[in-house]
């Protein structure tokens, strides 16, 4: 399947929290960065994600928005 | 201003293109890879974005997606 | 790829609609509802989109709101 | 009230689950499709929504993605 | 018909600004202080949306950051 | 830092209610209206939020949907 959002950074799940209704996912990028999620538990489960796995960090471009210092 | 997104990812603005509302503004990281979003033309101008200054990608933890090959 | 956005609809394209930086594009489902999309441009060249195509409508959970009467 | 959203899907709700903020509220449409929505707590009782009632799945467009095989 | 959308702000739409496929359409609530929206074209003329008429910002909870000084 | 952000509200938490991954926090403007807004308890705890000090809601104009009686 391939997907309209823009945004598909690949890199390695490195935490997973997890609560009543949503888990926060964590993944870290080859140069070091850290990309958190807020996902259903449910697609935790769906996806089989587990820390130490390689995933994508997938974002819609109207959800970017830009800041400078 | 410290804002509660979770995500900061800074690059340089590689390419920003106008519409009649809305702009479309890249920002490579030190990687290389890419974050494309989508602000309006008014906050290009607000922020003075131009090609090859340094900026944030920012983006709201419940934004991101978990994609898996 | 699998994708954690809990929502995945599958209907047919019958309408784009391209601006200068967004598209609009409407999706068909089985039942007759139809879904109505704002991606960018380059997304509906990326996935080669075209009226008369099948595709999937994807929605994130946290971004579905409900309504009553 | 008339809203903004272009996408209202009616359905049935089948599935409430709380959690200490939100909670993951599942709409079944007529063709049988189910939409999973999460929204707070606070909402699920001001709406007074609970299974087996009729409800509106409601999407903003710009949060709409599309997936192609 | 009644909304999950925690956030309901009433106001006076002042400015409309048409582009291809999207409208800004800017809401100024009774302090003073203005709401900016993005919203398709067809929900400026599906609603009537025009200068001077009263209107609803209405934003889920879910998409509301905060930031402090 | 300067934010893309169109909309900056500010006030004064009310109000916060944490869960296992996400929370609740509510801020009063000015004129009495109230925002409510849900972001991860990391982020409370990051910007040390607390009931009684003042701070802005921050929110995408792409996320800001319109209604009318």
């Amino acid at each position: 399947m391939k997907i309209s959002a823009r945004n598909l950074l690949k890199g390695k799940i490195i935490k997973i929290t997890k609560g009543a209704v949503n888990a926060e996912v964590t993944i870290e990028l080859p140069g070091g960065a850290q990309i958190v999620s807020i996902i259903t538990n449910a697609s935790v489960e769906n996806l089989h994600l587990a820390e130490g796995k390689d995933a994508y960090a997938v974002v819609k471009a109207s959800n970017v928005m830009i800041a400078v210092d």
